[in-house]
């Protein structure tokens, strides 16, 4: 399947068999999760990774219990630093000097760049980190059905629900996307068969 | 190449080659973009195609006057649309039903949940509409990377002189994220042999 056909492929899935996804298929997803672009590289957000059926059952209830939930093999859940910290810059420098074998010192632009976002409010930071968590999200649905693993993007949860279950605060994180993985339950999904929609080319791009 | 090959592959382009992309793998890019995910379906954005070079060199100093603007083959602008308005909603379902052949009694239920989004203040309609158009970013900057089209996920630019010039304002859009199309050159971008610094996966997911 070439990647377009992957793309009409997949599609956001509402009922899920419950199978299990093979750990390498969850691992390739991850990694190009992992592997995703965001602005700087400084990836201001972290994954949280979940099978455990007892605790996707406590989330469900802040989700709109939606059946997914709990009938997906593995629920990531993309949440963004809450705010950027030096602490944060600090620790992406060092791993920017250790993995390329760098000075500091060669890095004093980049820096200077880095600590432009401190000027920033903590909200404007956390909307900014929420986007690059969703580049990620991007990259995680082509990788999910580059597998042939359904997966389902979904924002309808309560962050400061899903937050507060998690202990999110604490940890300077919150909760801005889910994507289950699983596979599709055409029995029971009544878009199993739907058609893809989409706004036209000429709707939707505008050439300059 | 597998996906995760084709994303160390991949790396945020600093200088370009002029050399112009084929287009077959331009609208391989553009279509992926088009079939990418958003929320509830709604594509609540528009992405701007410039291969225009005195475009694409008025562009460049309201961008921090990089190079890959003028080096690019094509420059990409994901613009996120200002406000979710009725009429929008409306001619989103209008295309359900017409390409899914149902009838609008029978999208009730989903019409309620977009026109919830009514009830949103502007900036956060926007904030929410430019979440969507990263989920596209991401796709599309994997789509290139799978077309061996090197890519440049850029956010230095001034969005207000960017709106500004392109009238974009009138148009009910704001400019959110640039994607440059074209060819690395690896001659003078100190970047194409750097390693790929990404936070380990200990650090990056959280096992719950």
């Amino acid at each position: 399947m070439n990647l377009i056909e992957t793309l009409n492929w997949r599609y956001a899935t509402k009922r899920m068999t419950g199978e299990v996804v093979p750990q390498e298929k969850v691992d390739n997803i991850l990694e190009a999760i992992r592997l995703s672009a965001s602005s700087m590289g400084l990836q201001p957000f972290n994954v949280i990774v979940i099978d455990n059926p007892a605790l996707k059952s406590k989330i469900q209830p802040v989700a709109n219990n939606q059946p997914q939930i709990v009938e997906s093999s593995h629920l990531l859940i993309f949440a963004a630093w809450a705010n950027i910290t030096q602490e944060k810059i600090d620790a992406y420098l060092d791993l920017i000097v250790s993995e390329r074998g760098v000075t500091p010192e060669s890095l004093a632009g980049f820096r200077k760049s880095l600590e432009g976002l401190l000027k920033h409010s903590k909200e404007e930071n956390y909307h900014w980190a929420a986007r690059q968590a969703y580049i990620a999200l991007g990259t995680g649905l082509v990788a999910a059905a580059n597998e042939q693993v359904d997966a389902t993007p979904m924002e309808g949860f309560s962050p400061e629900g899903v937050d507060e279950l998690l202990g999110l605060e604490e940890k300077g994180l919150r909760s801005v996307a889910f994507m289950t993985l699983g596979y599709r339950d055409v029995a029971k999904d009544p878009l199993a068969f739907a058609k893809k929609v989409r706004r036209s080319t000429e709707d939707f791009f505008i050439r300059l």
